[in-house]
């Protein structure tokens, strides 16, 4: 045996990615991507052609395993690596996504005669038609003082598995009945690499509520409904695997799907967002990494156990074990960009960015970077796709401040960016605040490329940005986990050392703007606390009036 | 004689207009445009090239008579009326737009020798360069409690006379001196056509500082500046002329610029928005006109005197004798539609309205008028320019709020259309509020094309909508008055009344959207006095960092 690899699959919302990176140095030697033939069924049930109602969004299982069978073998061929010298597999997804299986693992939509039945299918994270349901699981958690609700920020997401569970019981109480286990996409696939059903400490612990070795009590689920009384014992709880730890063997049926040796070592399964974090080389305590795309994802490990106004949740080894794992949440960035390109960019704009070559938000950028700190003027609220952290209200929208007559284009492309990155620094300051230090921001994600965010991030919150070295840190992060589950490495800690890439202090803060930017973060954080906690509830009116108006 | 006519020159900010109007019947026989040749200077002093300072903008007063030489006689030939039918001429001006003159009405800027004088030139309304000589009059005024200082909502814009004076007294002393009288170019021009100088009543009152037959103090003015305390009775106190009045009879000079008569009546001068209401019949107590353009200027006589917080000025006779004259207004109106149709604003709708034969603006009116009242979830300030009533606030800016990522360019062009409407209600609110009832609002101006923004204007302000029925308000208005002078009628109700042109009730407002706005009315109103009165003062802080950043 030459020189070891192992493979690393990222499932993502739309397609899943395998990379084939070698042991002793992360040399990424080949990857391939295979979009989902489902893709996100939120509109129709394909089976049927139905319609599905508002929010919902649903996958079908058999598109994952097609990843395994194409994306894996396409990505080996790639690399140039002969099948012999790959000693694991290590896997991510999104989460929680869920699905419903007989004991067997088989999904509910394979049943004969369930296929016709939208919740016999995979709930896509992105499902968020359970909010009536998460709204009942918060009140009644706060009602009756459930000690889990602050590990959680103090709210529990209608993405999550006991709401998109009750959802299922009340709506097809038929088919709940009919399911054994309510699975983590990303435990399910482990599953059907390895044959056996392992639930990652990950999932479990920031989606199934799982706090101090303990689920919610029969009595309180009892309470929410007395049919959900027995969803842990009888569907949620099964025994926990540690992130690293080797969840079991290739089977032989995954050895043929996927052209690897039986009986490699396959990972226990991850999250796409806190799988990144070893890839970044950032699994001390302190160290958050920001996955920043549409949305941001924040995780950090660290010693402290502390319940942070806000944050997504805290997990006892939910990052790397034996440290606690915290996740916050930004819902909307890159999107919040993207919206305002798409639809608030006049055609000036659009011909001279085309005239020159450049895309409109490279355009913007160069614009936008031109200008001192302050001098557009404005100031804004990011919450155009609500707020995850630290007000978890998915019902507020964004605010400008200050345009006049003479504000461009460019100036509230910036003011927006500055707004994100206002975001972030909000979110670090409720760590900070609760004795939880944030010692170094890792960036990885697409927005890295721009630059001018990148400073603007690192101004505004007078942090030296460290930049992850990889393009595809979930799947690296996989394969990082792969390498530990196949004794290549003896701890993620070890493996993230060498395998991890990180370029630091790639970005340097700008004391004067760092100055200038106090002063609009100040600004930020008054507007923040006046249209975010109630003092003018604006924001859930207004949207209250649209839905009433929509209805007409 | 046959049919007798007048003539009406309206003086706007880059052209003058002219229109023959026939007496019996405010039949429109003819018109010509003349725009002024120097235009506006607001950046450099034509006469010598050099730059001026910002918030600088001149003219030159020999372009105003141009207007006499070219705009009449072509109106006059297009009309096919003989100059023997004409009889009589009025004019109304942009104001406080001022002239500096010696004793017998020559301009600074043409004795000899002062031609590259900045300081010799007429200052236009909007010159805003006298802005911290405005602050020390509000807080000298303020100080001392002078019993003026209420008949002007509380503020003395930097527009107006005593602001421009005390910028002329102390940039330019020796000019100042040299000076005789500091005229208003609404008097100043009918000093050409009839040879003497008459105050008009509406200038004197709302720019002059003019109340209960005294001007500010020799005392005031001496704290101010001691240089400054003979201003009023040295270069601004003359003999006031009531509006319709006869200033005098028209020079065999001016005879033979315009063509006309010699000896035909001359109207006392006249405010381009004051002088509409006759020509929209709204002279009784209670008739608010709104002047809709770029911004608005709303006007409306009272038999009852109030001090009504944040109007521009209340003044006796200031729109037609015996009765006190209220001017409030809206700084930022068609010119934020304006704004947003330039800069944001997608190729996409650009191109859909092009392909369907539209203008921008009606094609996201289209769009905007089949929404119900709030679906957009939006609500907005309307101070992109700042605000003029009821905050009197020039350093106010624009606030959005509720954009999602699903906010579409016509949601917020609705939004910002909506927010002028609560900007007219929240004036009207004032009124009544103070005392003084508004039993009709007529709608002049550009913006009465608009079907759906007076749907709007109607709904929100929960009142059915008049609207003028010439389209050169301002012009007509001037015809009415000089027929007035002319002894056509006994005075400027009766012209009115046979001259003024309305359609009543054109736009009735829906109880139901009324009382949807009222919600959202209540929104913004909240939003106003938070951002508008102190308690977040985020707005003047951003300005200040603005400026500072710009400076760098």
């Amino acid at each position: 045996m030459s020189d070891p690899v192992v493979i690393g699959v990222d499932f993502g919302t739309l397609s899943g990615r395998a990379v084939v990176v070698r042991v002793s140095d992360a040399a990424e030697l080949g990857s391939a991507v295979h979009p989902y033939a489902h893709s996100v069924m939120d509109r129709t049930l394909t089976a049927t052609g139905a319609a599905l109602p508002p929010d919902w969004a649903l996958q079908v299982p058999s598109d994952y395993v097609d990843v395994l069978r194409t994306a894996v073998p396409e990505a080996l061929a790639a690399s140039g690596v002969s099948p012999q010298d790959v000693i694991g597999l290590g896997t991510d997804f999104t989460a929680c996504t869920m699905v419903p299986v007989l004991a067997d693992g088989t999904p509910l939509c394979e049943v004969p005669g369930l296929a016709d039945r939208p919740h016999a299918y995979v709930k896509l994270w992105k499902h968020h038609a359970a909010q009536p349901h998460a709204d009942r699981i918060n009140a009644l958690a706060e009602e009756r003082g459930e000690p889990w609700l602050a590990r959680y920020g103090g709210r529990i997401s209608s993405e999550w598995e006991f709401a998109k569970g009750l959802q299922l019981l009340e709506e097809d109480p038929e088919l709940y009945d009919r399911m054994d286990h309510w699975v983590e996409a990303a435990d399910w696939i482990v599953w059907q690499l390895c044959g056996s059903y392992v639930r990652d400490a990950c999932t479990t612990g920031y989606k199934a509520i799982y706090q101090d070795g303990h689920y919610p009590s029969r009595d309180y689920l009892a309470a929410l409904n007395p049919a959900f009384e027995g969803f842990v014992d009888d569907k949620v709880a099964h025994p926990i695997g540690e992130l690293g730890a080797r969840a079991g063997s290739l089977t032989a049926e995954a050895a043929g799907w996927t052209g690897l040796p039986e009986g490699i070592a396959v990972a226990v399964g991850n999250v796409d967002a806190h799988v990144t974090a070893p890839a970044a080389q950032a699994v001390e305590p302190g160290q958050m990494v920001a996955i920043m795309g549409t949305s941001t994802c924040h995780v950090m490990s660290s010693d402290m156990l502390a319940e942070v106004p806000g944050m997504c949740g805290v997990v006892d080894g939910g990052i790397v074990p034996g440290l606690f794992g915290y996740e916050a949440g930004q819902s909307g960035v890159g999107d919040i960009f993207g919206w305002f390109v798409d639809t608030c960019v006049p055609p000036s704009y659009v011909d001279e960015a085309t005239k020159r070559g450049l895309g409109v938000h490279e355009y913007l950028t160069e614009l936008a970077a031109a200008q001192q700190v302050g001098a557009h003027g404005l100031v804004a609220l990011d919450w155009h796709n609500g707020n995850r952290s630290v007000l978890v209200d998915h019902e507020l929208s964004g605010v400008v401040v200050g345009q006049t007559l003479a504000t461009r284009p460019e100036d509230t492309y910036r003011a927006l960016i500055e707004a994100t990155a206002f975001g972030t620094r909000t979110i670090i300051e409720a760590f900070e605040k609760s004795g939880v230090p944030v010692t170094e921001l890792v960036i990885a994600g697409g927005l890295t490329k721009n630059a001018l965010l990148m400073q603007i991030y690192a101004d505004v919150n007078r942090m030296p940005l460290s930049v992850i070295g990889s393009e595809q840190g979930p799947a690296v992060g996989s394969a990082i986990h792969a390498a530990v589950a196949a004794g290549a490495y003896p701890d993620i800690h070890a493996a993230a050392r060498t395998m991890g890439n990180v370029r630091r202090s790639v970005h340097v803060p700008d004391e004067e703007r760092a100055r200038a930017y106090d002063a609009l973060f100040d600004e930020y954080t008054t507007l923040h606390e006046y249209f975010g906690r109630g003092a003018n509830d604006v924001l859930h009116r207004l949207r209250r009036i649209r839905t009433e108006a929509m209805k007409q």
